[in-house]
């Protein structure tokens, strides 16, 4: 504690807009992301806000080998900004500015801690588009969505964080600034280092500055429910409409439980109460007869009766719905404020064999999960919740039922996380995923942008 | 060369099915590739057939320090295949095999020797598509196209190769073969290996194996040829277009020098010969009402009279137009077999100002050049012919000439290459782009990598 006494007055010295906080209250709530079950509490905590600070408190940290912990929102959920092994948490709360909308380049500027809803608002004034939308997307900041490649509904038709990010500036360990990209959509110029980057879930560097590619904003857009009697019917219908040359926006799907849950904890009445799955679908376009075309394709391809569809016409019904998709998560922890939240991906087409076969094994475990997500695009969100089981012998069955998971996902051609990341709650898993040489790889790459280890210690592998 | 015969004897002895050349009249043809004035003879050749006759290669060079040079089809334009070192130059062209098209999931799955044009065909025929396209692709190959993250007319719309990789099989210089991802869309399981290797101009490792993502085909597309006053007017509709939400499939440019060289070279005459610049823009969609609909909102938007454009009406007509596009390079050939080939990429926005600015310095200095590309993205070609100049005055003046090109591109905030890459004749000028920091960063990177530098030595920096 003494040692960390000395660092924080250190810090305190370096200048630049440096905030150094030790009071324990507020440490403490900087102890814990969104992760279920998980907080480590740090030791300083410092708000920076501009990249001169970033890399003042990094080259200082670098130094003398204290240990930093790059944090955005705290929204993320597999405890990428738990200060696990103590250190500095260095926050990038307060650098939230938009710095430019550029309507004519199509391109926006921003600071990591802007959050992701603002910057799809500031965009949409412009008439334009920022499409990753993460859940969370009222309050991540779209610093952690970079660091984490964070996907969304929309992922299926404009992909993820990736797919927008054209420029970066960051800081290394070692308190180097550098910018790499900018308004420009196609680079060739030296090692893709966004591509690195994007994903690297604040292990290689801080981000201080962030490029968007924006998009037009697509003027209308229709969402319908669309309810189905199995998983199986469900992910038909998924292959059916996209091999049908449908992209919708969204190709959301929703089991059974996780519909069950989600309208006992909004007290609403189910529309279907008797489907095995729903699908949550938005089509956009230019004009609202191309859209309704598509819906019509949509319901004749899935083979589904138009009277048998919600469609939300208007804005408030498709708040109903979406709110609704957004709050499962909210609803399953207030079941059940312990559980486990996956996000495996499979090939599109293994999604009823993985879901169905790993529900049954599930509950041959006497355990209740609840499954929805991204359909479109293989991802899946499995949560299972610890319910009424002993906390004891739930920690102590965790490593081998998370084991079980990603080894199904693994064994149908998919992977342990599809947008979540590894984090910290899933580092002992990577060599299911990851052959000993590419682990070797990833150290060999981490060392090149961190010689010393200090950046974020304890995450993914 | 006594001790090249040592190893091309050693490399044989390796077993596999690795084929070694060393008749010198065969290493000649390796030499080059389609890098204007530049070749460099190999000492050894090697074909390979499987990822381990790769790895058995690397392995033996890595512990014996032998230079190796991955080639696909040697149609790269900045030396990124060429010996410039010597060495022993690893040929995949025999590696061509197109192993999968899964239709379910929409991805091909290809060997690194598969010609681009070949997936394009085969993905055609299940109602598939592959979108980037380069203008060299009836020859250049899949893996090539990775190595150079190759981009194309369609990558205003679509993209370039590495929105389209989905997964890579590739083997370090130690010999250690790594897959990474596979027939999934999203990943999240550790560092973003695709995202670094894509584009890494065969210095990072040797890849063996592609996944790639798939859309469906859009049935319906039409062309059409927009001439336009100026530069400056073609940019202006450009972004006009843009900003009205129409995404056309391509945005290409051509300048007046463009047009009439090629109309020479084709013996053709021009449609439009008193143009200052056209547009060659390819609408794509799911009916012909949607299509005929944007291309009529685009001659409104580009305040053309729409019975000033040429509209391609039937295949043969769609092939003149883009014949003509894809034959701007082989007649600037004809025309001076010498000459310097940039794609610098600037800001939508500063395109105009970019070319008109450089196009009068380059005649102040009395060089004729050819502008033409990718308006939609920012990413032009800048081609400056040599013509009558001597030789030695030419050599002596590229240096020169390069850096104003690059200074001029960066100062707007672009930078040296979109889609070309360093290779081996741009080194010198990485530094214009890039800091030292960063640069220093790229040498960590390639040690990650590639410990003893014995991948294409000699490129990018």
């Amino acid at each position: 504690m003494n040692q960390y006494k000395k660092i924080a007055d250190e810090l305190s010295r370096l200048g630049g807009t440096i905030q150094v906080v030790t009071d324990l209250d507020i440490l403490e709530t900087y102890a814990k992301d969104e992760t279920s079950d998980l907080s480590a509490m740090p030791d300083i905590l410092v708000r920076a806000e501009t990249a001169q600070d970033v890399s003042l408190v990094l080259g200082y940290c670098n130094a003398n080998n204290v240990p930093v912990i790059p944090r955005g929102a705290g929204t993320g959920v597999t405890g990428g900004a738990v200060p696990v092994m103590g250190g500095v948490v260095l926050s990038l709360e307060k650098m939230n500015r938009i710095i430019e909308i550029d309507r004519e380049n199509m391109v926006a500027v921003a600071e990591p801690g802007a959050i992701t809803r603002d910057i799809q608002e500031a965009a949409r004034e412009q008439g334009l588009m920022y499409p990753p939308d993460p859940a969370s997307l009222d309050s991540c900041s779209i610093g952690g969505n970079v660091a984490e490649n964070a996907g969304g509904p929309r992922a299926v038709r404009y992909g993820t964080t990736k797919d927008y990010v054209l420029g970066l500036e960051f800081v290394l360990a070692d308190g180097s600034i550098i910018t790499t990209g900018g308004k420009i959509v196609k680079n060739a110029t030296g090692y893709s280092l966004l591509g690195i980057l994007i994903g690297s879930e604040g292990t290689l560097s801080v981000i201080t500055k962030i490029f968007l590619r924006l998009v037009p904003a697509p003027p209308v857009a229709i969402d319908m429910l669309i309810p189905f009697p199995s998983i199986q019917d469900a992910a038909d219908a998924v292959q059916a409409i996209l091999i049908g040359k449908i992209i919708p926006a969204t190709l959301e799907f929703m089991e059974r439980d996780a519909i069950a849950m989600v309208s006992a904890h909004l007290g609403r009445e189910t529309p279907f109460p008797d489907a095995g799955a729903h699908l949550l679908i938005q089509v956009d376009g230019n004009d609202d007869q191309a859209v309704l075309d598509s819906l019509e394709r949509i319901a004749r391809i899935a083979g589904v009766d138009p009277e048998a569809m919600l469609i939300a016409q208007s804005a408030a019904q498709r708040e109903r719905l979406w709110k609704a998709r957004r709050s499962i998560r909210e609803s399953i922890t207030v079941e059940s404020p312990v559980f486990l939240a996956e996000d495996c991906v499979v090939p599109r087409s293994k999604i009823p064999a993985f879901l169905t076969e790993l529900k049954a094994y599930l509950e041959t475990r006497g355990l209740r999960s609840v499954m929805f997500g991204h359909a479109g695009d293989g991802n899946v969100h499995i949560d299972v919740l610890k319910g009424g089981m002993e906390y004891e012998t739930w920690k102590a069955a965790l490593p081998d039922l998370k084991r079980e998971i990603y080894r199904r996902a693994i064994a149908l051609g998919g992977t342990i996380t599809g947008e979540h990341g590894i984090g910290f709650i899933r580092k002992d898993y990577l060599g299911l995923a990851c052959s000993d040489a590419e682990i070797e790889l990833f150290r060999r790459i981490k060392k090149a942008f961190d010689p010393k280890g200090i950046l974020n210690p304890g995450k993914i592998f």
